[in-house]
């Protein structure tokens, strides 16, 4: 298991003083996270896209791309682009670059951001279509990142006729691109289709939740015949200190009011379709050893639990942990990141 | 008059040895470029963006802020945005961005870009609408930077219900936005609607060519009332060596490949509405020594030009020097740089 960091870009205030950074400073800081976790030895670093609504990271690649100017082994990847709702074209054109800036450390992470009711709305999509948009776009992402000029029929962009997009990307044959998803079937058939790894969304869950899915990603996946290799991913909040209580202590005001917000603007964003409070049970702990879907105690601790994901998922290849956000001081995540580099990454790397 | 750097990111061979390099060590040599333009003290470094055609740079944005990165007083800047082909939201945001990203250093030009039939036809836009377009995007992306959320009427893109925007702009009151253009009186008149600085093509022609839309500039500029200066910018193709005739003998094969290039691109891409080969006459000559768009010479007869310019338009604010390109080394590319800032900008820097 290698471990990657991922933020989601939120902008809230500390819940202990109710003092809020600036943006530039929390961008600044984001920016500074990517380098941590270049010098740390992580494998990847991990950014969110949100539109119209109060994270303030609207487009990962321009900030993955300053990073990749301070760094030079760190992945640079997303969690996860909104494929649904960007012209393919223009994805296409953005992550080449960013490979080509990053001397090919580019990846991507596609999802549908199908609980972002309010994106769908602004964009002047239908949710109801998000995974017909998804795979249309995928489809076509793929294609214009492959051999040859694409035509297309218009199905979620203007039709293409004979283009070719530049820059091309560096990688071969591709930016690696993932399936962020996990809610159903669908997105482990889609990853399989295409021989792409799958990044399973285990914020929203502990791992035993996805362990169906993951055996048949890699049962559909030998089936098909892909010479190169699955890859499951795998996600969590995490918050790690020497002493486990003292971190569940510490962490329970910062993680709790990310929670409350997101869960609160996205039932607001849904109007109704999703309930307010939304469920408060499995995904607000994390002090339940088993169906916790958050990672807070000590290096032992979290590194006993991450091994434990593992079996039960057959083997996590890449593992986001989101160390940041809910207004906890930059100099908290700095000190989370370092633990986990240091104490649990060499603990879980043969898992 | 202060100057910039501008790269349109084109990806020629050498003419002189038919060899092309990589995609990404072009690239890295833009990222350089900026680096350089920061470390020697030019005002800006601009990049281009093209579609669905040969230039490499698609996005200005991730480079700038790549280039953000590594650089402390450079203001980052386009040449042109082309703002009637992105949906203004993912501008806003995107500028944003690399506003946070950079310190506060982001600008854009905004232009239509409108000989660029191939971007139109494969965006699924008419390019007789081109200004329509342009305009109600203007008008959107400029009122996203405003206070308050935005409605809109789904003119150029999905309705818009009380939407706002994220990250914020850094500067106050939004990142600076200049009209590129000046083939028509309209986007003079444009400039001066919102209080815009106004950024000439002078590629496509010297600047006599430009003396009377300079000047209603300024006049309209005044009669609107606004209380902060009039802006106007210039731009042309640029090679100084030491000796002037050494620079002209030299630099004419990497001039005329590009020039070439491009005008046959565009030639095919509008099918038959622009002639290929287009206008021959002023555009490619350099030794002209009025009625060249292009400069080339000595660092005096470079500099005696701009000052010439500079009276013809009544002031130049800014001069956007294309230095690259054409599939000229970077090494040459780096002394035409050094050159500039050592003998051109203080020579000019009064005007």
């Amino acid at each position: 298991m290698k471990l990657s960091i991922l933020s989601l870009g939120d902008h809230l205030p500390d819940p202990l003083t109710g003092a809020r950074i600036p943006q530039h400073q929390r961008i600044g800081e984001l920016m500074q996270l990517g380098v941590l976790a270049d010098g740390l030895g992580f494998r990847g670093f991990h950014l969110g896209e949100h539109h119209v609504c109060d994270y303030i990271v609207s487009n990962p690649v321009p900030l993955l791309a300053a990073v990749a100017a301070r760094t030079r082994a760190v992945r640079l990847s997303t969690g996860v682009t909104l494929l649904a709702n960007r012209d393919p074209v223009l994805v296409a054109e953005d992550y080449a670059l960013l490979d080509l800036i990053s001397g090919g450390r580019a990846e991507l992470v596609a999802g549908r951001g199908n609980a972002f009711f309010e994106c769908y709305r602004q964009m002047g999509q239908d949710i109801a279509r998000s995974r017909e948009l998804f795979e249309a776009n995928l489809d076509l992402l793929l294609r214009l990142w492959g051999d040859g000029p694409v035509s297309s029929d218009g199905e979620t962009r203007p039709p293409l006729d004979q283009a070719v997009v530049q820059p091309r990307p560096l990688q071969s044959p591709h930016v690696p691109v993932w399936i962020g998803g996990g809610s159903s079937e669908d997105s482990v058939r889609l990853a399989v289709r295409y021989g792409l790894g799958l990044q399973l969304p285990g914020v929203f869950a502990a791992a035993p939740h996805f362990a169906s899915l993951a055996r048949l990603y890699r049962e559909l996946w030998h089936e098909a015949g892909w010479s190169h290799a699955p890859k499951v991913g795998f996600t969590a909040h995490v918050h790690v200190r020497q002493d486990g209580q003292d971190a569940r202590t510490f962490w329970e005001p910062y993680h709790l009011a990310y929670l409350d917000w997101v869960w609160g603007m996205i039932a607001d964003g849904s109007r109704g379709a999703l309930p307010r409070p939304p469920p408060a049970g499995a995904e607000r702990a994390f002090a339940d050893p088993v169906k916790a879907p958050a990672l807070c105690g000590s290096p032992d601790e979290v590194a006993g639990r991450l091994a434990a994901w593992s079996e039960v998922l057959g083997g996590i290849d890449v593992m986001l942990l989101k160390i940041d956000g809910g207004g906890l001081p930059f100099g908290e995540v700095r000190q989370v990141a370092e633990l986990l580099a240091r104490e649990v990454a060499p603990a879980v790397a043969g898992c």
